[in-house]
């Protein structure tokens, strides 16, 4: 009777209820069956997303959501800054690079937010500039960027304003409209409490006249498509149907929480859990930690690449590593989606387990006393 | 109690224990449980796609795996051939040409097969051809290429032969490496019984040198990142985890089955609805049909608009109506993925009615009673 606990910063748990949704009958997605539930998806996200403008679903996963983002809204030869951070903001770089961008790059210490003077000085150099790319949560890290203030600096330039919201939609506050920015991408598996197979786009009027412009080489991924297809109330390919209806039910779930509900639950969670691995004497890795996951520094003594095995093998229970030069040096667990409060002390119990077993010395039940507390206190 | 019946040549009816295996928990694609499903995935696949070679799995459509095979193997300036021959194989060259490709056309009049000579003449015309790209199943006429033959035409040649059989695959007999196709691209919501959401790419070694070669953009749907990963037994970018759960399911289904009795199974459908049909005094549009889909004349004094919404809201029977020039000319239903006789004879006795209705003269019972002639004999 092995029980599996999913606390890695996406694929997440996903409802029952959600995944019984996802099991209905085949309908065609032309047919008028369809239609009812693709616009309550459609209007749905909106709401996800903080955003009066459309926004797309595609078959894929985040990347391919971002892909979309990236290319369609620029042309070869056109300068996009993009803001890296760690693992995943590295990523949109080398897509842009592909796709016969030319790119440059803010590198920020691993673990740090960009100053947003970075980028408005970046701006004033370059206001030739297409996009601006960066992170909400870098997932590598565990780091929040300030998306509002880089919002403010973004907003009077012709860039565009590109947010990689994959892991940290729904778990970090975002307010696309009120903070000025331009494209968010996601995908299904993470805030949004579906298996992965789905991404979204939100497409501001800047973004969407930057579509019309845009020269650079794509067919499945071309927003233009999606746009026109969105008018009709439709996709310009087949869609995953059965993950849609998963959306809809995951979407009465986070809707009927209210956004701001749901933000302050992941935030909660998130300073429980914190509060926990300070009180076993870990150090939060991060200087600006998101919501999404926690990153915590391997304490000494402890040998850092036996913590997730360990946890997995004794417990079911999948957390993630440090990736590259953090590799060993870091552990990283999400409270992100369909979590609640008992969920972290479940995980907080299961990390001072397997810290005491790979020898690091702290109180018994000092980590989840801690959360406790906090939790009654909030 | 209304019931709904999807006949149209895909997204296709799924089968209970794969809407069942596709809404088990979520695991993490990244932890060892995955890794023996994905490993029975990949592996069955190659059965199904009759390859010792490669076959790779991407989160999207099959528009998507067909724009990963093109864009992955050939590079900007590149010659390549399109047989067109209806509304989805023109669907090939406009994606090439958005990435920079040469395309030249053999059009074959919509309803018919192309001549493997016209191929053989173009490729001794143009010996720097990239890839040669036909359909299994044109989708939009119900008809069926000769694959094998046009192999032997491109097997000798420096081109690649890619194979759209996003519809065909498992409803029409496809030997992609004894008829020497180099990519089969497919979606999985047809023969393979799964909803929408995944794709698949069968690659053979000389397609894998041209992916080596390869100059042209493209990122997510970059084959040589899914080759590379293959042999790790995982994907470059997140997985669409319940789906692969669904595929391990539907690959019981088809491989305990085996692929030549999957094959005789549609065969042996499709001849039975194209026999009822006929006894009904309508005409096969084809003039090579295809066993995937078939498509069906409206006859003469018969509103040809009026037999899909019938269909749709007398009886609950999702079917297609001809696309471009064809529209009202023609009606198609499938006989592709889980579907038997008695269901051939539903979708007939449905048709029957559906065409008294709209004033066509027929005995009431002429084509089910075909039907069951035919399939008592064979």
């Amino acid at each position: 009777m092995k029980r599996n606990y999913i606390f890695a910063p996406g694929p997440v748990a996903v409802p029952p209820q959600v995944l019984a949704a996802s099991a209905k009958p085949m309908i065609h997605h032309r047919a008028p069956d369809f239609d009812p539930i693709f616009k309550k998806c459609s209007e749905g996200l909106k709401e996800i997303f903080q955003t009066a403008n459309p926004v797309v679903s595609l078959a894929s996963s985040g990347t391919g959501a971002m892909e979309a983002a990236i290319v369609s809204s620029a042309s070869p030869g056109d300068l996009i800054l993009s803001v890296e951070s760690g693992k995943f903001s590295q990523r949109w770089g080398l897509l842009a690079e592909a796709f016969g961008m030319k790119v440059e790059r803010i590198s920020v210490e691993w673990g740090h937010d960009v100053e947003p003077q970075q980028v408005a000085d970046f701006l004033k150099a370059h206001p030739e500039t297409k996009q601006v790319i960066l992170e909400l949560c870098e997932t590598s890290t565990g780091t929040l960027t300030d998306v509002k203030a880089v919002g403010e600096v973004v907003r009077g330039t012709d860039a565009l304003l590109l947010v990689d919201a994959v892991s940290g939609l729904c778990a970090d506050e975002l307010r696309s409209d009120a903070w000025g920015v331009d494209m968010v991408g996601t995908g299904s598996q993470k805030g949004i409490m579906l298996p992965p197979g789905l991404g979204f786009v939100s497409i501001s009027p800047k973004a969407q006249d930057a579509i019309k412009a845009s020269k650079s080489a794509k067919f499945y991924f071309n927003l233009a498509k999606y746009l026109k297809q969105l008018e009709a109330n439709t996709t310009p390919f087949t869609p995953a149907v059965s993950l849609l209806f998963g959306l809809e039910a995951s979407l009465d779930l986070l809707l009927g929480e209210g956004m701001e509900n749901v933000w302050a639950r992941h935030a909660r969670l998130a300073e429980g859990a914190r509060q926990a691995m300070k009180a076993l004497g870990c150090e939060i890795f991060s200087a600006n930690p998101a919501n999404t996951c926690t990153a915590v520094k391997v304490p000494e003594g402890v040998e850092g690449g036996k913590i997730v095995k360990t946890l997995r093998e004794k417990f079911g229970m999948t957390i993630a590593g440090g990736q590259d030069h953090l590799k060993g040096k870091i552990f990283r667990f999400a409270t992100l989606g369909w979590y609640n409060q008992f969920d972290v002390i479940t995980i907080v119990d299961a990390i001072e387990q397997t810290l005491a077993l790979l020898g690091h010395k702290a109180e018994r039940g000092a980590g989840v006393k801690a959360a406790m507390e906090y939790f009654d206190k909030n």
